[in-house]
């Protein structure tokens, strides 16, 4: 088995610094391994206990070969480990453990590279959060488990996927691949992105990326990579600054990042574009050009054609269409404004119509519920009219819309509250 | 009693079209102006009810005389409605019934407006929502009813007036005036600004507009006008067409907008901006020009420093103060960067530093909550050090923070999700 395919899908994992106390990581770890239902062998090591959360501990020395191993013990002892387990044949790591470079120990880091190459391991971290591959049932993480997805997000910042598992968490939201490389003192973000690109079950993956370890091959791998989004810490001569004492990055020429990386990659401008960007992924959202906005509220149509077209698509003229439908006043170019007055009845023909058009490739459906239209009759003429083409939905109201957005989303179609993030939503489609 | 003065703050309001139908928008603004606790007489108008919620029922020709009147009748009967009140010495009216100019009636508007010119009423609408002035508890609207609150929002587009009102209510946030001035057939921009800027109660308003109709009147008022934020509909070609056939409004040269109405007002991108400025509003939060940002996040903080950084908000250096309480790599200049184990008594003392520090205007506190420490904790220490400079939290991690943010918005410290977002938000403070 390859060391990259041993880190993302182990026949088998030990669980190095498992622990029997819940307020320690290595038995969060453990936990999420064994509750996320991984279907390989589980080894916990810790040379002081017999069993823990039901599985029998070994220590290091007796344990069973496994493909993988994750290491949370004290950063010291953590170079020893590796040794040991490379002598065993373990292909890979990951060293949950921090206390090196972040903290000045240099030589504790390359000491535990050392120990890795002589055996030809190799180590994710140190100073990481883990990984999630959810298509391997594989949580080897202290992190919250989120439920399944098909996105795929990589972050050098341990804290913000943090942030985004537990927003994602909170919303009842999926991911399917996560991967928080730390100190990266050996698998860097070129490396990911070769295993990853290659992953026929991944359409798509987002990075977050203060500074690039290995420009030029991380640039390599992206031309032949299909969706990568990368959202860069240190855009600015500020953050630029501050990502030199986070994680050490040399942010380098910013502009030059945003014009080479950028040629091969969708840039995110902030964390509301990587939610989005996660959005688009977890809904397998398609590429589009054309998009009618079809809406029952005049300004928020205005607020999001605007944002359309700054973001570069086009609104094509869709006034030949039949649409005695509408009424008299309703607008019927694009935004076709159904006015407030619009019910199931003429929310379902406008998509009907839409499905149809074939110079629409995508639909952004914005809803604010009248005070005696309920958002659920409106979404349920969306579903009910099956859309032949990639949608979105705006569903403005807060609370009101709840359930409305529930419906949608269960039946395929991401829900944002804001017409500027719907636009943003579907330019951020992926291509086939 | 003025006019104008009149529509936002009657001693008596007549509702024309008053209902015992709760279905119909006559009955529901009855009910908001009478549940939002009005305090003069509330007389409801219908020729075939003798009480309506409890309160003696008219006809308009025996009705008696009041400040202004809320109308919620067939368009067609609106001018005469408007005649009869003239007559009786009735100073405004709020016209909510739609049909009039925005259908194509355009002569019905006409006949309108001439009927209150002739008595000197001024006229809000038609085709609006209605107002609301928490100040006075004055709610003639048939939106959802917000807590009172600072805030003033004025908005040609009334689906996004109530898109706004739903999502604050969500929130639990609130609102202290609204306007939805519909068709502005008598009342326009022009009018409100010099009304509302007066107003001591206000010490900022956001206004959405699509066109100004008219547009010198409007730039002359914001000269004296202090803080002023403004959402442009119709910023691109083609939500500038969007616009044009939603209000009929001329939004005009876009580039001229921008620069002249953005020299006396700040300028909002989006709807999540609009937000971020009703936010600022209600907490009062006071502008700021040099920001320190304390986080336990390296990733967030970056990316709160590139924004700070593009919006022209400075980011002083902060190496020489004494930080001995940190752990020794933790970053000491600006993002102070506590690292992920900061606890109560670290973030409680950096706070301490902070509230002394000649160079620092506004802080923004951005934590993600590590495994180990509640949010609650963090937030507790912020609140202990008793911050003398205005703060913005950002605090990442969905349910997992849901308490420590309701902790702060109580003492007043407003509270985002994300670190870009904390970034605009301070850069929205109010000038004294």
């Amino acid at each position: 088995m390859e060391p990259l395919e041993s880190l993302f899908r182990p026949r088998s994992v030990a669980v190095v610094g498992a622990s029997r106390n819940p307020k320690k990581l290595g038995h969060v770890i453990l936990k999420n391994i064994l509750e996320g239902g991984f279907e390989g062998d589980i080894i916990p090591v810790n040379p002081k206990a017999d069993e823990i959360l039901g599985l029998k501990a070994y220590d290091i020395d007796s344990m069973p070969r496994t493909d993988t191993a994750v290491i949370s013990i004290p950063a010291k002892y953590v170079p020893e480990a590796i040794e040991k387990l490379g002598k065993k044949g373990v292909k890979s790591a990951i060293v949950i453990s921090s206390g090196f470079a972040e903290v000045g120990n240099v030589d504790l880091q390359r000491s535990l590279v050392k120990a890795a190459r002589k055996h030809g391991m190799r180590v994710l971290g140190p100073n990481c959060a883990g990984l999630i591959n959810a298509f391997h049932k594989y949580y080897p993480t202290f992190e919250v488990r989120v439920k399944p997805g098909k996105a795929a997000f990589v972050t050098q910042s341990g804290a913000l996927g943090g942030a985004v598992l537990m927003e994602l968490y909170s919303l009842d939201k999926g991911l399917g691949v996560f991967v928080s490389y730390g100190n990266a003192a050996d698998v860097n973000e070129a490396d990911l992105i070769e295993y990853l690109k290659e992953r026929e079950e991944l359409d798509a993956i987002a990075f977050y990326i203060e500074g690039l370890h290995e420009g030029r091959r991380f640039v390599e791998a992206l031309k032949g990579a299909k969706n990568v989004y990368v959202l860069k810490g240190g855009k600015t001569e500020a953050g630029s600054k501050a990502a030199s004492s986070h994680t050490a990055s040399l942010s380098g020429d910013r502009a030059m990042f945003r014009s080479i990386v950028g040629a091969y990659a969708r840039i995110l401008n902030d964390t509301r574009e990587l939610f989005l960007a996660i959005d688009a992924m977890n809904y397998g959202l398609k590429r589009v050009r054309r998009v009618a906005i079809l809406t029952n509220s005049g300004g928020p149509g205005v607020l999001a054609a605007d944002e359309l077209d700054k973001l570069g698509l086009e609104l094509p003229d869709l006034s030949s269409y039949d649409r005695s439908f509408l009424p008299p006043f309703a607008s019927r170019r694009n935004p076709i404004d159904m006015a407030a007055g619009a019910d199931y009845d003429v929310i379902y023909k406008s998509m009907k119509v839409l499905n149809e058009a074939p110079e629409v490739d995508g639909i952004l459906f914005i809803f604010v519920p009248p005070i005696h239209i309920p958002a659920e009759n409106a979404v349920k003429a969306i579903i009910d009219a099956e859309p032949k083409k990639p949608v979105v939905a705006v569903l403005m109201g807060g609370s009101f819309v709840k359930n409305a957005r529930v419906m949608l989303e269960k039946h395929g179609i991401p829900v944002v509250s804001h017409p500027e993030d719907g636009a943003k939503l579907i330019s951020l489609g992926l291509s086939p």
